[in-house]
């Protein structure tokens, strides 16, 4: 199919589409004159998967790429690609007392091993759980700190689950790609999943008792 | 305290707290002469709890002065304050087939029904939830559907415990706050314990068994 087609087929525009292309983030078609390249089923696929990576994961084309490139690498493992999908969709820290940042650090270490996680020490979400302990104790909200378990108990048990469906899939590619979208998708879906939630818990506890 | 004073106390540099009261986040000083204001310790809290809304939350300024006017109008309750909140960390949803777009939305209500949540038609994160569910069946990926009811159960079990935190707060000022800084933050911390987990769940289920 022609640019044309393969925008109305994914409902991205052509000059998005041109933009993915400059960027690396789709490959090329096959040129069939100068000006003229076709495109195929996988060019489909890959465009949805891209739009579903930045305009509703909210990935930048930056770290969409460097997901796609690993995604793209015939050599890495399913454990290595997920590492790197993680590391794009984690914010890097902003700048704290180093002090603070200490006894934070303390922190996520004792909660790692409360939890038996064999994580690596350098992995860049727990410098992020290392940034929200010194934001609640600077805003002396010390009290939230006390759901760490909770939240850690609900993170495992979603991973598990999904980590369990993601092993049923046949072929390396469909594993991969479920392990992309369950860590850059997972957020969002979290996300409204505890709006909601908080919607109907703060009606029960603080609204239906006003009648 | 002057500006260069309410700068080193936050760790946020004066242009900075210049663009932050230009933008009304931060409430003007006490002028002490047509070019000099002075600031006080409910400045120094307001500017932190700006920072971590905007530089840990990832909140747009716009959206930071939404949610902050909300938790400064007097007649707002914690159950409207807390609405405004995840409205304002809720992305739009983009474009999508109409036809696709209402069976989504029929999961989301069977889903909201399923766990008897009182939340309103027009909540955003319904919109939020519908969007993922078009994505995933876009992507060809409906056995992740099948997790959604892990996630709901999940974000219950976190908010009623987030919520109860909450309510055993003296003051409606300090409830209003750790409302607001659960929703706005709650997302980075969740995601951040989603990855610790998964790091781990894919260490013990795709790397362990290699040696």
């Amino acid at each position: 199919m022609r640019i044309g087609e393969l925008s109305r087929r994914t409902g991205v525009p052509v000059p998005t589409i041109k933009y993915y292309l400059r960027e690396g983030l789709l490959p090329g078609g096959e040129l069939t004159s100068p000006n003229q390249a076709q495109y195929g089923e996988a060019h489909v696929h890959r465009l949805k998967l891209v739009r579903a990576m930045v305009e509703v994961g909210k990935l930048s084309v930056a770290a969409t790429r460097d997901v796609l490139n690993a995604v793209d690498e015939p050599g890495n493992s399913l454990h290595q690609v997920l590492g790197i999908a993680q590391a794009a969709v984690t914010p890097a820290p902003v700048a704290a007392d180093p002090e603070d940042w200490a006894r934070a650090e303390e922190l996520v270490d004792a909660l790692v091993v409360r939890h038996g996680w064999a994580v690596k020490p350098d992995n860049p979400a727990r410098h992020a759980l290392a940034q929200l302990v010194v934001t609640f104790r600077d805003l002396r909200q010390d009290d939230l700190l006390d759901l760490f378990d909770d939240y850690a108990v609900a993170a495992e048990r979603l991973s598990t689950a999904e980590l369990a469906m993601i092993g049923r899939r046949e072929g390396l590619d469909a594993k991969v790609e479920g392990a992309v979208l369950g860590t850059v998708l997972g957020d969002a879906l979290i996300g409204a999943m505890r709006r909601l939630a908080q919607a109907d818990a703060s009606h029960r506890a603080f609204e239906a008792a006003r009648g």
